[in-house]
C-alpha cells in the first residue's frame, strides 16, 4: 500500500489510521434505497487525500458508483484497539493502465484472481469530503473538513 | 453483551461475529445525501436477530433516523484476522427503561457518562433486512437474506 506525504497532520494520523487497518468497508446506496457495505482493500492515499481500491468495472459497487450515486461512505476499524476512521466521500471508477500497473501487487490475486490481464479490472477512487477518526488511547474525536485541495 | 439463541446457522453466525467484533460502524444518509458512519458498541443480539445500542435521543444520528432516514447499514470488521460482516437494516429509537437497565453496564460510562440517570438515553434497534458476511479462514462470502421473524 502506497502512502503520500499528507498536507496536514489530521490528514497524516488519518492515513496512518488507514494503513494500519488496510481494508475499509465502502457503503453505498442501492436502487431500493438501501445501503450496503463491503470490504475493500485500500491500496493508495495520494499526496491529494485521495484512496485509492480496485475494483470490477461491472461490480455491482461499480454500477452503483457509475451510475450516478457518487456519495459513499468509508469506515476503518481496529476493535482490538479502539481505533475508528469514517470518511465521507465522492466515487468514481477510473480506467487507467499505468496506474493500475503501478498499484498491483500478487496479493490482490485473491481478490482478482486474472489479475492485470483482467479485461474488467478498474480503480475506484474515493475522494474525501469529510473525516472524522476516534484515536486511542487519548479518545481524541477529530474531525476534519474538506482535506483535499 | 447479551447474545440470544439465533434462528439459523448463519444468523448464528453472524452474532459471534458481532460479539467478537463489538463495536459496529453504523452508517446513516445525512440531510445533504452525504453517508456517515460512526462507532457504536452492541449491547444485544435479540433472539429475533436485532441490534441493540445505547444513544442519546437528540444526537445527530438519532435525529436522523427519527426524522425517517430509517435505512442505515452496520458493518463489523476485524482486518487482523479478515474478518467482516455487513448489515443492510431498518433503525429506530426506544425509550424502554427497563429494557435500558436490563443492557446497562459500567463500561458504557465511558460514552455515555451519566448512565441510567441521563434523560436524554435511549436505545436504537436495528432490525436486519440483509446481511452478509465473510468467513476466515474458509473465506467464505455468506449472503442472508430476510432474517427476522
Amino acid at each position: 500500500m502506497k502512502v503520500a506525504k499528507q498536507k496536514s497532520e489530521e490528514l497524516a494520523r488519518l492515513a496512518a489510521l488507514v494503513r494500519q487497518m488496510k481494508v475499509g468497508m465502502l457503503t453505498t446506496t442501492e436502487p431500493d434505497g438501501s445501503l450496503r457495505s463491503r470490504p475493500l482493500e485500500t491500496v493508495e492515499v495520494d499526496p491529494e487525500g485521495r484512496l485509492w481500491f480496485f475494483t470490477q468495472a461491472h461490480s455491482p459497487k461499480s454500477a452503483r458508483v457509475q451510475a450516478g450515486d457518487h456519495q459513499v461512505a468509508l469506515s476503518y476499524a481496529d476493535p482490538r484497539d479502539a481505533d475508528f476512521a469514517s470518511i465521507s466521500g465522492t466515487a468514481r471508477v477510473v480506467r487507467d493502465e499505468d496506474k493500475m500497473r503501478g498499484l498491483w501487487s500478487p496479493r490482490l490475486e485473491r481478490w482478482f484472481p486474472r489479475g492485470l490481464e483482467d479485461p474488467d479490472l478498474a480503480l475506484l477512487e474515493v475522494r474525501i469530503d469529510k473525516a472524522e477518526y476516534w484515536d486511542e488511547p487519548r479518545r481524541e474525536n477529530v474531525k476534519i473538513g474538506t482535506l483535499t485541495a
